[in-house]
């Protein structure tokens, strides 16, 4: 396995990138809402998006520049207006908005990618961010990315970052990466957002599948509520600077480089489940035993995203009769017989059959759990073995409050 | 189309059938928990049963059953432990179940079907089940349905039933039904179930084909957690003791009947999503213009099933992009562009953008509703338009309320 270690930085940790978050005022809270992102030199360029039939313009952009061609410099993000249900003038805006920021770097718009998070069916405010961008350009830092991270949040707790370095054929190799979500919370607000910057030199198809792989094992397995926003964006940058030899096929440097890329998303994936609204602790499910990983996967989404699971768990209740209903209608086939259920170092099942344990202690377990939310001991773990197979797949979530109700019924005409 | 009139009766309407709810013990609290419905006669039999991988052994028992001989002559079910995680020893009492009311009726065990809800991971109390057997049969009665419905439910807060009656060849034809369901809210305790009688003659395949079609557009269009229990279970009976004539192949007598027994499950769903936990009105979702009625079917379940919407409904929000974006991530192809979302008669949004609406008056129209509540006014409507196809779907949901979270957190060790 590779190993690496955390550093500071960000999405500036790894060499040839600076970054900067401003407020522009496109939020009407004051609060900063305009990020860039640039690398100083073209970039290895991958995306993941939003599978929703109803898509942000700025998503519909960035897909189909990634498909003509794999590289940017820059990625710009507004935090206000979804640009989603915004018809042709959407698209129009998400243009221009590559366009007022290739003029104030002196790049292609084609070397400008674009994301938005805010309120579905309003238009960004043009006039707001023209006037923002030289701003956000003029505050562009290399030690820039607590200021981005900020800026790229809406109705999330806390801003989300992380950055590791390891050494890859003696030379040290970074990757940083910073995101948003929650949930969604004000009226028609949403979207998983997460930006990736990385300085070693990978070939584009190998970062692009590279990525997808990492997504699918991190940002693919969190859910806060089911739901699927308009504007779920992750762009990953590779600019070469870190002078690695370059990765062009799969193998040993490939399998350290994507194992780092995998670390970055599943930290920041855990942060979004952690930061979901209303959430008192992080719920991590572990898989086992499935006939492969995908089935492992599936199932572990489908206990993470049970709301009879997420009950149970914000009423310090070890319901296990709720974690094995929610196994078995994953859609993935597996023998009921083998079934086994473990909350924290609790057996509560095996064989398909539930076993006497010590409730009171698992509840104390539980409660512990939500009382240590925003310290290091906030994971309630479950873990579940399906049968023999070598499938396994985790998958994060977060428990079902009062505050997830009040805070998505909240509604003033 | 067929047109039929609701008459008394339940599933005692049609002719032939006695049935009898009593209390044999089997719930703590004392309210009646075992139900026999018996048809004077051998029945055409058909099943739906759940698709969890975690199923009870009377699931199991009878879907082997009828897939050995598609015919019964009785009904046990029983209410307070759901035979679901108890192995082998779950499979033997379901089995001896079936031999003690066999004895009782003097009619082969192979004739009885056998249902049960309640906790998972507990045996039925079979000193309790023996003992009551003798009194559910001295207890059976052509106008019994009552005391059934009663006795089938667990944590439902009303009993659920209803008998259509339509003319079939100058001769009456009568189906009744008799379902329970609300989600789950005591630790562990599930499970949707309908028994449904008919005094039709008609072939055991065009009925059992009926029957899954029916509950397609019916039971499976219903979502309170999107939780699916380990005994979930529509068992429908067909005597022929109407006298009309045998119905072997598909044509109209086979459409009116199907109808009708459509019209049935549809009913009782509805009533099943209305008693949803906590729930303060009924939603109806209805999506037209799919490719195919199965994409619109799956769109309109995303839709009544999205925690994010029902949270909105609770709040009086008319949050048209929680809609659409539900509608976007069902995993069925439209153009967003033709996107249009309908709240009552509220137009909220068309070709994919948002429309100028009173929105003052939709958060009545949806406060209204809520205050509506097991009255007849209490259904809110979404209507989405997703194309120019011909396909068309209906689904119905509740809201997501405190009181969900309340009852289903609620835990004492």
């Amino acid at each position: 396995m590779a190993t690496w270690q955390v550093i500071n930085g960000g999405v500036t940790a790894p060499k040839g990138y600076r970054a900067a978050g401003i407020t522009a005022g496109l939020k009407p809270s004051g609060l900063p809402d305009l990020t860039l992102i640039v690398s100083d030199t073209a970039a290895i360029a991958a995306g993941v998006f939003t599978t929703s039939q109803v898509r942000a313009a700025c998503v519909d952009y960035c897909r189909q520049r990634l498909q003509a061609k794999a590289s940017a410099q820059a990625i710009l993000c507004n935090a206000g207006q979804a640009n989603a249900a915004t018809g042709e003038q959407g698209w129009a805006d998400a243009v221009q908005s590559t366009q007022w920021v290739g003029q104030a770097l002196d790049i292609e718009p084609e070397s400008v990618l674009v994301a938005s998070t805010g309120v579905i069916g309003q238009r960004i405010k043009m006039d707001k961010l023209q006037a923002g961008i030289p701003l956000v350009v003029a505050a562009l830092s290399e030690t820039g990315s607590d200021t981005a991270a900020k800026a790229i949040t809406t109705t999330d707790l806390v801003p989300k970052s992380i950055a590791l370095e390891m050494t890859l054929q003696d030379r040290p190799v970074r990757i940083g990466g910073i995101a948003k979500g929650s949930g969604m919370i004000h009226p028609n607000m949403a979207t998983m957002l997460s930006f990736i910057t990385c300085d070693a030199t990978v070939s584009p198809p190998l970062w692009q599948a590279m990525l997808v792989r990492a997504v699918d094992r991190s940002f693919n397995q969190i859910t806060v509520d089911g739901d699927t926003s308009t504007n779920d964006s992750v762009i990953a940058l590779a600019n070469g600077q870190s002078r690695t030899p370059s990765i062009t096929e799969p193998g040993a440097d490939a399998d350290k480089l994507e194992a780092m890329l995998t670390e970055v998303c599943v930290y920041l994936a855990k942060a979004i489940a952690r930061d979901g609204e209303g959430a008192t602790c992080l719920m991590e499910v572990q898989v086992s035993g499935a006939a492969d990983d995908a089935g492992a996967r599936s199932i572990a989404r489908t206990i993470a995203g049970s709301s009879l699971t997420k009950a149970a768990i914000f009423g310090n209740d070890p319901n296990w009769g709720r974690i094995a209903g929610a196994a078995g209608r994953a859609g993935v086939h597996f023998d009921q017989g083998q079934l086994q259920v473990c909350l924290g170092d609790f057996v509560l099942m095996d064989q398909g059959q539930p076993l006497v344990f010590d409730r009171a202690a698992a509840s104390a377990y539980l409660k512990a759990k939500s009382e240590g939310a925003y310290l290091k001991d906030d994971t309630v773990l479950i873990r579940v073995s399906v049968g023999d197979g070598a499938g396994q797949g985790t998958a994060w979530g977060c428990d079902l409050s009062y505050d997830y109700v009040r805070i998505n019924a909240e509604y003033t005409t």
